[in-house]
């Protein structure tokens, strides 16, 4: 498409480098922005540039945070002998918003993925470790919350292998039918999974 | 949803203003923002920032522009003699990728729309009565080219009952079937007008 201004052209090609936005789209979003007054194009842009300039990642979880240590391990409320390994910081605001955890995280920031070209020193997996051996941890046990993917139980069996002469417990999140979820639509492996690991009614 | 950083809450918000954007697909271009180099953030937030401030409405026919007249107006190999009102700078996009159109244009902003408030004043109608009633003006065919729906009808009524004396020829685009489209799907508004509107087989 041509557009009528190298402005808009520049802009239509910055806002389409981002994910699941092509360049239709970038370009209504983009004509919305000048239809609206300057003042929120500039809202915009100052709380993306002031949050990717400002952004820290925990010195300990390596969760995002607003300061050197996350609001989650700074935390006195936080139960320090559980201690969740996940992927992303998604993951984590996806957990807290279940209310269900109170423990701590650890966020690797991805999964092993030969694929794209990620190994397990692309990941906070040696950070784990280290967090585990120092003498002033009270970690008693670790949960492996990563994607139920090939890549995600690659890199728990990984995980499991690094930690298990430093950890007793070490437990993965539950696999079986989605709750709300119609039986006959769960794929086998989740349901003979869900079979497998069955539980004591209560 | 509880954010686990200040920064990342005024981001999301100011992403989700977007239309059509809601609070899961901007955290998801947040994190997406915080995942790769600040170099592409402040890329993006930098084009979006100058297109705000620099961008400019053609002085002739108010489509968007980088100069005081657009590029449109300011070629010397369009057809001075054609004017196509359409209502913004999209339809003069979608106009000028068919290929079909010579002439020059005049973009009024909007459409009459007693409920939202937009009235024949808020457009640029009168700035196209005062381009035709100009001594040097060229024009020798006005063609409305709005939206087929009620407000767009109303518009192209109000505009055609104000520059009627002014001009001989007042056209509007042909309605009708859409080209690849199946017979028995178009609703019986617009194929009754194309029948209505029927043209010599050529």
């Amino acid at each position: 498409m041509d557009y009528p201004s190298k402005l808009i052209e520049d802009a239509v090609n910055q806002v389409a480098k981002l994910p699941g936005i092509g360049k239709k789209t970038a370009l209504r979003l983009v004509l919305h922005l000048i239809k609206n007054k300057a003042e929120s194009t500039i809202a915009l842009t100052d709380a993306l540039s002031r949050l990717r300039l400002n952004i820290k990642f925990c010195a300990s979880c390596h969760n995002i945070s607003d300061s050197d240590t996350c609001f989650i391990c700074a935390s006195h409320k936080r139960d320090r002998r559980i201690l969740c390994v996940v992927e992303d910081a998604k993951d984590v605001m996806a957990i807290e918003n279940t209310s269900q955890y109170n423990g701590v995280y650890h966020v690797i920031g991805g999964v092993i993925s030969p694929m794209n070209g990620i190994g397990p020193m692309d990941l906070k997996i040696e950070s784990l470790v280290n967090r585990l051996n120092d003498d002033r941890c009270e970690i008693k046990e670790v949960i492996l919350a990563l994607s139920p993917t090939m890549e995600g139980d690659t890199t728990a069996f990984y995980i499991n292998k690094r930690i298990k002469d430093l950890m007793g417990k070490i437990t993965v999140i539950a696999r079986g039918v989605p709750v709300g979820g119609d039986l006959e639509y769960a794929d086998e492996i989740t349901l003979g999974r869900s079979i497998l690991g069955r539980t004591l009614f209560t």
